[in-house]
């Protein structure tokens, strides 16, 4: 019989939204600590509308760590979710439950288990970022379980190291993924250019063309980028600098013309990375093809007007 | 009435291949004389299979200079077909046809006209580079009606200015267009790699996915790529001349994996600076992109084996 004692749980639930980069991080220099060749921007979505809903729980029942994905049990003995549970409990602190009379110790952590059930309302591995909202969220909710005092910048270089995209789902609005230069990934942390509400009217339209799984993961594709492809060097070092230069200064002037010219012209550069690799990467179809040239003859009306 | 005297006509026929590029053309630095950024080779075919048929003939009743593209007239007004019209007719020599009792002295070419009548027995402007194949006749058939004694490689110089990869298909097997250095372009010619049988064994399957004509023709598709695209100039000045030397030592070698690697990898990054041009430029659907990996992973069970 289990000890009365032993009943409690407690749980913590955090939605994060996923978020759309308009400058490309594709390419890994640290392929454990997840860090990038390049610097990266992109918008956060509304959490209303594409997010990652998690619970964390914790409880002295608990005899490992378990994870439910979409009401599916997955395991978490790969690198990225041991990394970030390693991570998080090294920096948990004392937690107090007076209603529940619960009381966690700062060095009780280490002993303790949580589960984990989290939900994406929208197609999971799809070229949707589900994994950037994922571990986000994943992270953002045990820390808040687990008392951890960081900041977002730093809670975002340890989701990081589970999805690196995931680090700029830690802030809203238009957020940058600074690669950064230390070995060990400390300074490769997410950093919101302009406060949350700075282009509100700006609107963006998600359009699912194929909700099926890509055949290709952003992990393994990448890779195989980096190893194969004869561009994707010059890419990171030469073109994506100075177009994060642009792009920052569009978003400041919410230069609508600029940021929708930079924004397609890096999709379609990353689309033209993976095409270079060997054997190539397909992620767009004719569908989407179509829906790029429909998009651009759209922009091309409107950029002539003002946008305000 | 026309007079008796102006009744003859003397004809030519010539057949000529089109060839597929295994190190692709892709980008102008002349337009007007047809400069190449980067050196290119390719692969002449079997005239037997995928080529164009023309007949040129010259008559004292020919008002004006006519062409007649696969049954329908065509304007030759434009600058391709007049640079290549004035390049032969300045090389032009005396021509006698005993039999009919006719006589051409080289200064009288300058005031006769010319017919022409060219067809294609594949699909016109749809990739399978119906316009090198055209231009090549056009010029060699013209240079053999009106007696020009320049070579292959002078001749290609002038094919060049039709259709830049033209000049490609004046010889069979595999060909290289040096791009050259000269502001003229007279070292911009087609040379032969190897002997026409060397490589004898080599099968080429071209399987048409798509017969309509392509939406963006290669003139303007490769103007747009030079003037938008990140990505061309590196992989014209630092990419292909690497890929060039280690192509012509792969077809010297026969070395059928490294050949075969390089062609698809040299096809798939052309696509992707398309990709990477503004608009982007589609020349690959859905049935391509599967008929792509289908032929790779056929090459990689084939490469391990020896080919001799």
């Amino acid at each position: 019989m289990a000890d009365e004692s032993q009943k409690w749980v407690l749980m913590v639930t955090a939605q994060t939204p996923t978020n759309i980069a308009v400058i490309k991080y594709w390419g890994k220099r640290d392929e454990n600590l997840i860090l990038a060749i390049n610097d990266s921007i992109s918008v956060t979505l509304d959490p209303a509308h594409l997010c990652t809903t998690t619970t964390v729980a914790v409880s002295p029942a608990f005899d490992q760590d378990r994870m439910w994905l979409n009401g599916k049990e997955i395991s978490l003995s790969g690198g990225r979710y041991q990394n970030c549970l390693r991570e998080i409990r090294a920096r948990a602190n004392d937690v107090e439950d007076k209603k529940k009379g619960v009381k966690i110790a700062k060095k009780d952590w280490e002993n303790l288990h949580v589960h984990v059930a989290s939900y994406n309302n929208f197609p999971t591995a799809a070229g949707l970022a589900s994994s950037a909202a994922g571990f986000a969220c994943l992270v953002y909710s045990l820390a808040k379980l687990m008392n951890v005092q960081e900041d977002n910048g730093r809670l975002s270089a340890i989701a990081r190291q589970g999805s690196g995209s995931a680090c700029r789902s830690l802030y809203g609005g238009f957020v940058k993924w600074v690669m950064g230069k230390e070995e060990n990934g400390s300074d490769s942390i997410a950093v919101p250019l302009v406060d949350e509400k700075h282009w509100d009217e700006l609107v963006i339209i998600i359009a699912v063309v194929c909700s099926r799984q890509k055949e290709t993961s952003s992990t393994s594709g990448m890779r195989e980028t980096v190893e194969t492809s004869a561009l994707i060097e010059h890419r990171a070092k030469e073109v994506v600098p100075k177009r994060i230069i642009q792009m920052e200064e569009a978003i400041q002037k919410r230069d609508f013309a600029t940021f929708t010219h930079l924004t397609c012209a890096d999709s379609n550069q990353f689309h033209a990375v993976c095409l270079d690799t060997s054997p190539p990467i397909f992620y767009m179809n004719d569908t989407s093809h179509r829906q790029v040239l429909v998009t651009l003859s759209y922009l091309h009306e409107v950029r002539g007007t003002s946008y305000s």
